[in-house]
Formats: C-alpha cells, sequence, structure tokens
C-alpha cells in the first residue's frame, strides 16, 4: 500500500533507504548580471565588488564577482531538488570560498554522500562548486531524511 | 595623505587596524513571497516547502519556509556592507539552521568580531539571524581584511 502521496505529486525525495555512501548529483548553471542583481535583492548585500565593475576593477579580482553565498545557493538547489530532494531537512552547511566566481562563469555544484547515521536520520554530503577544474567552493553538508513511509512494517 | 579613493567615494570597509573582538553590526529585513521567489530563481532551489502551501503544509513545517541560504544571505549583507564592508575577502561560513523562518518573518543578522590575527589579517565573526528572540541560523565566518594604506608607514 503506497501511502506517500508527495511521490504520487511527483513532488517527493529521497528516502533514507534510498541513500547509499557515494551517491552524487549535480546541478549547474552559468552566473549572470541578472543572478547578482537580484540577489542583491534578496539579501541587501550589495557590496560594490559585486556590482560596481569600477570599483571591482580596482580590487585583487580584477572585476566584479558573484556573492559566495550567491553560489552557495547552487548547494541548495542539489539538496532541495536532487539529493536527498524534498523532504529532507538542512540542519548545517560549512563553506570554504576558495576561488572567485565571475559573471558568465558555469557553476557545477555537487552533493555526494559522504555517511549515514540511520537511528539519528542523518546524512553527510560532500558539497563542492566547481567552475571547470577549479574547485570554487568546498564544504559539507548535514541533512535530517525521513525514512520511508511503513518501512518499519516491512 | 588620504590614498584610500574608495572611502572618499563612500564605498570603502573597515580596515584591519579599525576593528576589535566585540565590535558587532546588524541588518534586518521582513522575508517576503517575492524574496522567496527570486531566491528560487538565483538558485534553482524549487524545493516545494518553499513555494507549494499545499506541500509544505502537510510537513512538520505546517507552511512554506524560506531557504535558510536565503537567511544566511543577510550575513553577506552584514559582512559586505557593515562589518567590515567593501574590500573584505569572505574566506568561510559556518551555519547551523536551527529554526524556520516563514514569509512575513523579520530576520536580524548580527556579527559580532570574536577574534583577529592581524599577522594573517584573518578576522573570525560569530554571525547568527534572530526572529524575535529565537536564533533561526548561528555559525561563524571568517574574513581576511585589508590593513590601511600606509599604516606601516606611521
Amino acid at each position: 500500500m503506497d501511502t506517500v502521496p508527495h511521490r504520487e505529486l511527483g513532488l517527493g525525495g529521497l528516502f533514507l533507504e534510498d541513500l547509499a555512501v557515494g551517491m552524487s548529483a549535480v546541478v549547474a548553471r552559468t552566473i549572470t548580471e541578472a543572478d547578482i542583481v537580484m540577489f542583491c535583492g534578496v539579501s541587501g548585500d550589495t557590496n560594490p565588488v559585486h556590482i560596481n565593475e569600477d570599483y571591482a576593477s580596482a580590487t585583487p579580482f580584477k572585476g566584479r564577482i558573484a556573492h559566495g553565498m550567491l553560489t552557495a545557493g547552487l548547494i541548495s538547489a542539489v539538496l532541495g531538488t536532487r539529493l536527498p530532494g524534498p523532504g529532507a531537512i538542512y540542519l548545517s552547511q560549512n563553506l570554504k570560498f576558495k576561488a572567485p566566481v565571475r559573471i558568465g562563469d558555469t557553476v557545477l555544484a555537487r552533493a555526494t554522500v559522504t555517511d549515514i547515521v540511520a537511528e539519528k536520520k542523518r546524512v553527510t554530503l560532500h558539497t563542492a562548486c566547481y567552475v571547470g577544474d577549479t574547485m570554487v567552493v568546498d564544504g559539507e553538508a548535514v541533512v535530517m531524511v525521513p525514512r520511508r513511509p511503513n518501512a518499519s512494517a516491512v
């Protein structure tokens, strides 16, 4: 008996029982000026290194760069839509900003399951973002993942 | 002799010499449906818990919640515009998502200097976000902060 309406609706993510160490998923997108402008709007972070080319060109970055937290948003997208997907609860995220992301760069975010503590329903994932071969963000996420309904009855 | 054009332009942040342990700054804003919609757009995180009230109302959150990384964007705003402000380089950020943020909640993000390693120009800040008295995000940031130009000549 399937009592998982979210999955019927195409909304559901993976359950704890679906996960294994080594599983990974990615999302990728090109960071545009529009993304940076909108992130300024939703965050309030109007640091000129993101939106003022005259200022940014005089910094060590030699031009505008994306907000680190905008790039980190792609990690949120992997976890929230792919692995584990909807239903998981985001507990923590560590981020190291290792290299700048520029307008026009295509960022690939990858999450890889590194540890599963079944009794606590806690799953740890290595989370990293890349521009080409360069790791621009490194880090680790911990999420709580629901068990499959009726799993205890199997 | 002032050789800091960014400060003349009103763009500059604080220098290492301006900082002391215990200094703090805040930003606050009300999280709106528009913020969540735009964060979906810039991140690609379209998890239904953020944008589908029918789905979200059946989760433990009992309704739509903001993306954790959207709330974390307010920390980016404090660091990028207030303390230390423009010129600082974001090295790392740890985040613990402790409670949900709902549409209409006003989030206050506070950064407080907790450690300064002058020889490495590294500054550590406690970073936390609150809705009323509830801490919704806890964490720590590390930034590299430039020295004041000509400071060595004083």
